[in-house]
């Protein structure tokens, strides 16, 4: 019994075997299919053609997950430390839209969050090396955190205020209808997105208008800065830990195979 | 009565205490709600239902700021010392609107500035920490000042000359109606914002617009690189936290055996 | 017989002699040339007047590069070589639409593809240099296209996401019809592009709209930060143009005093 | 009369003495004036207002720099030096334009190109080191040029081949109404403007569109990378020139007095 629940640990947690490397590819395409047919159920055309298919499919895709986060729950030695993970909240989440969608018509479409299930993938591909580049950009992300909110709130509190300017200059009539509505402009006008669907029309709103864009287009710069140096720091970090035995110099590249200063073997 | 003025002092005006700290969250609690509450107070349809209840939370609040701002300036040895510093005037600025309102109507919608006292959230977070963060980013912001100006002006005056241009290009009949309106279009163009409020019909229009895109889109490294490089000194001066023993004086290199200013061993 | 091939050879394939160089330089002002002719077809209002001429000319070049793509094939020692090669492919494509057109009408529109043909251009403006400058920007890709990739599947799936989310926030009747059209919406709001075609109305889809916003603004730094420290990476290490004497491997840093390879002395 | 030649030379062309400095400051007064009427005179309530005024402003400022002109050629000893110079040649196009439009009206508004004479402000403000920023920033335009010259010519074709392909795939009923537009509006895309002034309608369009827009999105790291590691290179250039006379080590700090390697004085 315990074999058997060891293989199918094997098959189901790791990508390491020929079978363990079938199975997460056949989830892949089939977490890829489900959230397929689950957006193509969203476009009208498509829902009153094929509408009855595709409900055929996502309850078939949803008892296959349900099944499988059974089988998972069962061939770990600590159901509840999966069941609290990152992937086995996941999990269940990917499955629950579905049963709801009884009580709350159109809860299934948030089923796409199966999408998130395909995080897997790093597993399948070189393994390694993915999760390496991924790590330095969590590293990075996390060294960042702090500096990146200092920044975040002084763009919302900027951005607070000029939207209230601005609701004072512009008005209700130009579309500026609540400051609510105008800090919402302000934000989109700092991160260049510009949606034009509100936009300033007298001389004066204008004239702030510019100020903002050339600020938050110079401001761009700093969480870019911020990433970037972390990055850097964690890059190099991935890179060079080797010393040399002989003159105990660091620095070396990661293929290197001899001491760039001594020559010694590495 | 000195030793009330130092307890309340440490109350208000620091958070290593518990009471500090206490206090100091619940006026961030306070701030961000009278905010909140202004920012209600111009939904239209929020204000014909509420309207009344806002208006008194807003004199609540007020009330309350002007008491606190009273009792600030009570228990400080400077007052005038307090007044003239940033949170002073943040303090007093955060009070004045209500009362502005009564002769101007629609001032009070200013009291978002009180949004700005939320910047004292940093001495209840980790505070050391965060300021240190923030001391990197307004370090590299001063050393890169000089350049962003030369910059911005650059920019601007390009702007302004490619305004002039596509004014006599597409001329009023196209939304360009007068040189002004043109800079502001070239303004949102370069800095990638495109609203499309205004934008070039013509085919030589387009195709000036097009090549100040590509040039807006490139040169918007420029104040990446800019502050990513101080930044990057900013953060590495951070690293090598030692100061000299003989003349005390900070910001030494990490490779560093003697100190630069006085040649004393670190 | 020999001689005569290894002189067209020469001429076509190569730029150092000044028959090379004029052959190459003529053939980059026909490939604009063409691109333009064709570009101007697609304008109704030239179409109209010019187009008889227009064709002329697009099937000149095209008999021309014809030519031109047999007389390459003749003079190369391995024709399949130069047939499966990058130019040879790009050479074949550029003349395949004008024959295409006869079946399909509107084919004649890919031709736009010679324009990849200018890419020999690299090979008659000073040839090292300019190809230096290329290989960093390629060795940085190479570098960065594993983070890159990673980056770009975790946008892509917050953008499904969110995506689906809007489309229960906002609906069908604000322009949200199906969830890959809010996933295209997401994606045109998260790149900060802002079409506006279609734009949140609702209050809570405007903050999460503005949530978004400001995410992507910050996670631009990523790729920025990790195509830079490639890049300074790939630039740093151009510096250094050492090769190995004994074992001829490059790619030494400029401190270097052995090769790191095989421990010869550089 | 050569010695009042000097003492003008002194006055129009140097600002190290209080009288040059006066001349320059009023001058960039009278610039930044001028253009301000000229961007006014293109408003057209202004300009039916007061038109006759800022007309007379016009003439007034033109007749002014036209002899400031005169006596720049009387008091240097090269004129034709002076006259092909960059600033020679900004200050005659600064007032061709008035006289000009006395046979081309609507000619006065390239009047604005007088902006670039406020370049000669950084004369006036501590003029070394902002003269010192902008050769960084110069130094670090001119080092990536190459690269950037690369990049922009692979993006430009890029946008060619999706624009002829986008006009294909929308066709002319969706605003994509020929290739030269529909390249126009690849370019809006992929430098993240985003207009919306045309957009793409069909689902197969908007898949391409996206993809367009993350490659975009990423590519903007690349001209980042470039300028930032130039600008990295030009910036701690300016900065590190010392070598210790005792140990003979570089990388010294520009405000260090000993050295940090072996405490000798720099």
């Amino acid at each position: 019994m315990s074999a058997w629940r060891q293989r199918l640990h094997e098959i189901i947690f790791e990508a390491d075997t020929p079978a363990g490397k079938a199975f997460d590819v056949a989830l892949i395409v089939a977490i890829v299919l489900s959230v397929a047919a689950v957006m193509l159920d969203s476009v009208s055309d498509i829902r009153q053609s094929y509408g009855l298919w595709l409900t055929y499919i996502e309850w078939t895709f949803t008892l296959l997950f349900t099944f499988e986060y059974i089988v998972r729950l069962a061939c770990v030695t600590r159901p509840s430390r999966y069941m609290t993970s990152f992937f086995g909240v996941i999990d269940l989440l990917a499955i629950i839209p579905t049963y709801a969608s009884l009580i709350f018509p159109g809860g299934q479409y948030l089923l796409v969050i199966r999408i998130l299930r395909v995080l897997r993938v790093f597993r399948v591909l070189k393994l390694v090396q993915y999760l390496g580049e991924a790590n330095a950009l969590r590293l990075a992300m996390r060294q960042s955190r702090r500096k990146i909110f200092v920044f975040m709130l002084t763009i919302l509190m900027l951005d607070v205020i000029m939207g209230a300017l601005m609701y004072l200059i512009e008005g209700e009539a130009n579309g500026f209808t609540s400051i609510p509505r105008s800090v919402y402009w302000a934000i989109v006008t700092t991160t260049t997105v510009g949606y034009g669907d509100i936009s300033p029309i007298t001389s004066f709103g204008q004239s702030i208008a510019a100020m903002m864009m050339i600020t938050g287009y110079s401001i761009i710069a700093v969480p870019t800065g911020i990433v970037g140096v972390e990055l850097a720091y964690a890059m190099k970090k991935g890179v060079s830990t080797q010393c040399c035995k002989s003159c105990s110099q660091e620095g070396h590249d990661a293929d290197a195979t001899y001491c760039k200063f001594c020559s010694a073997e590495l």
